[in-house]
């Protein structure tokens, strides 16, 4: 097994520090060893601080987080009942195929890629669907760069008194999220991205809605699995654990130290370098004369979409960045295909001399590959 | 974070092997990496090995077993179908419940608990219901420690046209598990028991019947993460990888690792292994005067249930193994609560300095137990 080096600034995963990598490596101890349900109390409390939430019912999903996109929905939404999704990117396209797989009347509305979700038109469509169970959008939209004003979206929903479900797999420890000042209803991540872990975890933290919305079901959750009724046996310090499924005792180790990683740094500290890589990294950009997809007051510090400059052989510049510099790029997702790459600034990667090595090597890549397109 | 060195003898986890958790500290790379897809290519090898199948779609669920239980049946299951499934213990029970979730029309076939699933009654059954689409059971209930005849309730399902769905969680490494010379459809396994590699993914092989139904569905895939169309499109080799989740980056190096090993050492050697010490366990729990809750012949040499004397608690024993020396042993699930401690022997735990620690360790106990109860 020869694993390289990569220096990762795709979309996730992110580089993780040697610390979380020694962490991962402790020797696996049982998932009811007191020793772990220790760990399990201090992984919930550092996550609520991530998630600036008191939400009891904050814990991590034992799977990638497009499963607790899956356990969002499916716990909320029973058959019939009407889910109101903004799509802007291939994330809130998956979220509603997802609610359509569950049976949910979908209010599909649609922005262009590459713009965030308009609150107007969200506000206008929440009216307009007064019988409507909740409001799904994707703050960080990982396919295309772009915030969400979560908070404005957020509001809307509670106002109208439906649920909100918040996507922010690439926005947790990169930007402000701010669950309980937000009183979103279920929100998620993921680990590989600004928290610098390695994928397989998914963060998840639900309201006290919603959880009274899951325990007032007719029906039961169509996922055993997800099905948060049970995973709570588990999960919940209250009156002893009950097995469930095994969790994943070694990676939860990786997601404590990186969790405490980020408590240590501090999550302000956190938000300003990711800004920070982000100016340095866009002031770069701008030197080789490349444009970004997202307008400034839009985009994601964290996972930057340059448009690929016509001429150019988009696949041709990330192998040739992964194979002879061990950097890694993102390509365009879905419609986006072919048209950019994706710059990730996420984590432990969001570093001065990262930011660095990417500019000029993506220099001297562009260069030969500009010197090829003449020839 | 402060990790203790346990000796894991319970129903899962195993002891990880120092190679598989070095394995899992390997730098973290990106899943559509060229060198990460190669060593995907190679973990689809070894684990086709290890089920003994030339099936194709052959690889790890990103989540632990219980998740892979929930796609083998939301795949093959549209609502209305018919299921027959067989329960001697608590996972055919909750094979019974996801059926169930996915609007199938269970029927459901009891035996004791601490028994196999006798083959003539499925027989019968299986004769009785003709429009059935599966049968389900469980090859090594983990919750009895029961063994039941996989090979003879497959040939039953083969023979009438229906497909199996094999639970071998417990199974795989640890007793002769054979895919293709039992013509089983769907089997799936976790990572945490006999391959004694950390808990969080599962593997799983479906035979070309299996995916030729799932092509045929009139209906999605009640589950978007688990749809094998989906999933497929990422884990085939063939036409290029298209993203669908992040897979666990470093869980596939332990996991690789773990099967590394069991090919390294042979599958018949290693089911040797596992009945030799069985053996050594079976004779010194006579010694101390402790019964098997199985019969010898449908013992699991992995995973042993003893039913606990009258006057002792059961807790008590299991505490004190834990607390005082660093030994877990499992306790009985569902109906067998209180009743049975489960001690596993699986994978890397099953060596002789292992059995002999256990052995040396519970006599104590139990002697302390004893005297306890006298005074």
């Amino acid at each position: 097994m020869h694993i390289p080096n990569r220096l990762l600034m795709g979309p996730g995963p992110s580089n993780v520090s040697h610390s979380v990598l020694d962490a991962l490596s402790q020797p696996t101890i049982g998932h009811l060893d007191p020793a772990f349900q220790t760990l399990m109390e201090e992984v919930k409390d550092l996550m609520r601080a991530a998630f600036q939430t008191r939400n009891e019912m904050t814990f991590p999903i034992s799977a990638p987080a497009s499963l607790a996109m899956e356990a969002a929905l499916v716990n909320l939404l029973e058959p019939g009942d009407k889910a109101i999704i903004a799509q802007n990117g291939v994330f809130g396209g998956r979220m509603a195929e997802i609610a359509r797989r569950a049976g949910a009347n979908v209010v599909l509305l649609s922005f262009d890629w590459g713009k965030p979700v308009c609150p107007d038109t969200v506000a206008e469509t929440v009216e307009m669907h007064p019988d409507a169970k909740l409001l799904a959008f994707v703050h960080a939209e990982t396919s295309t760069g772009v915030r969400s004003d979560a908070a404005r979206l957020c509001r809307i929903a509670h106002k109208a008194g439906i649920l909100s479900v918040v996507d922010t797999v690439t926005g947790l420890g990169g930007i402000p999220v701010a669950v309980d000042e937000w009183q979103a209803d279920v929100v998620y991540s993921g680990t590989q991205k600004c928290l610098s872990v390695p994928p397989g975890l998914a963060p998840i933290t639900f309201s006290a809605r919603a959880i009274a919305t899951i325990k007032a079901r007719s029906t039961p959750v169509q996922s055993w699995f997800c099905d948060l009724n049970l995973v709570l046996g588990y999960w919940s310090g209250t009156g002893g654990r009950s097995y469930h499924h095994t969790a994943p005792v070694n990676a939860i180790y990786g997601l404590h130290k990186g969790l405490s990683e980020l408590a240590d740094e501090g999550l302000e500290a956190s938000w300003t370098r990711h800004q920070a890589m982000h100016d340095r990294l866009a002031a770069g950009l701008a030197d080789l004369g490349l444009e970004f997809l997202v307008d400034e007051p839009h985009r994601l510090p964290q996972l930057n979409t340059v448009v690929v400059p016509q001429g150019f052989d988009e696949a041709y510049v990330r192998q040739q960045l992964l194979q002879k510099h061990d950097i890694e790029i993102g390509a365009g997702l879905g419609d986006l295909a072919g048209k950019v790459w994706r710059i990730g600034l996420m984590g432990h990667t969001a570093r001065p001399e990262n930011v660095e090595r990417l500019l000029t090597m993506l220099g001297h890549v562009l260069a030969e590959a500009r010197q090829q397109a003449v020839a």
